[in-house]
């Protein structure tokens, strides 16, 4: 890119200074992509240690009937929307590794390609739709055990297991902040590739 | 746009000929945009209409409590996942209209604003994190309504309240519709951007 623009100012200087926006249009965002995306990666990553590591065993009862007396374990596989905030979040984690790899490999261009810029762009706001997706289904069900539903007779169970509830507080926050940073990362693609449009 | 590429066409011929993508780089496609949008409008009317229709009273006992017995109604509005639903997609239907009136003021147009694209890229994108996570919340909830959930003791809902969950279903597929949608404005509005980019 640069070396296409080169020859045009040497050429025509005057067609170069009637279009001010052009002086800069191949500014690489880069610089601000890789930080996001290495944070994107330490995100998901501790939301998959949070929620592989959230079993809690109490002595309790959890429903209203008699027969659920005794130990019984609260774990993420008892529920599937808690199975699809993981692979969800997991899906996400192996992209932002090769996202990071990609955006590093650009890190240092003066123009990075555009063709990358768009690819990314495009994965980052499918991520986007994936990450939130597993946000919502597991704060929805996580909200259901932290207060209950008295009106169809759903108990919460957060009074018991309070450890595991604590790791879904945490694994929510890593997912909330993961999809927050998916949003800019689309955004700063789709910006830099404005930057360099006519 | 276009008036910057004529003279270079013709001062250069061999350099335009090395550089196929530029013979069309002002592509509209607000032409699949505009339909698209207005898609999004129907699909996020249709949710809206049918969360705030799906009351349903039945004589049934939803819990395993002897208390609970005697007519009950099931409402959107016992839920918080459903009440977040309807803000989500009712603040995504506001703006559908907006972007569709944007949409259409660049439709004829043989280089559309990019200032625009990039706002319409950045709000897509944003909604799609809005909508996704509002579609996440719901479907949770829904599922356990739909199967229970034995490890907690949640009994499902579905098989008193089959009227309510037929519409539940109808929602949650118009808005996983509005997702899908958003997800592809954003790509088409970044697309539209990356063919315009040097």
């Amino acid at each position: 890119m640069a070396s296409t623009d080169k020859p045009a100012a040497h050429s025509d200087k005057t067609e170069v200074e009637s279009q001010p926006p052009n002086h800069s249009p191949c500014i690489n965002l880069f610089l601000v992509d890789l930080p996001l995306r290495v944070l994107l990666f330490a995100s998901t990553v501790v939301a998959i240690v949070l929620i592989t590591t959230s079993k809690d065993t109490e002595i309790a009862v959890v429903s209203l009937a008699p027969s659920k007396f005794g130990p019984r374990a609260a774990k993420f596989t008892h529920s599937p929307a808690l199975i699809y905030f993981l692979v969800a979040v997991s899906v996400a984690c192996l992209y932002s590794i090769l996202s990071i790899f990609a955006s590093f490999s650009s890190i240092s261009k003066p123009a990075p390609p555009k063709t990358l810029l768009l690819v990314l762009a495009f994965f980052d706001a499918l991520f986007v739709g994936i990450v939130s997706s597993a946000l919502g289904a597991a704060a929805g069900v996580a909200y259901i055990g932290y207060k209950g539903n008295s009106h169809v007779g759903w108990n919460k169970i957060c009074n018991v297991y309070d450890k595991f509830c604590r790791h879904i507080a945490g694994y929510l926050t890593m997912a909330l902040l993961a999809s927050i940073i998916l949003v800019f990362l689309t955004m700063l693609s789709t910006y830099s590739l404005y930057r360099r449009s006519r």
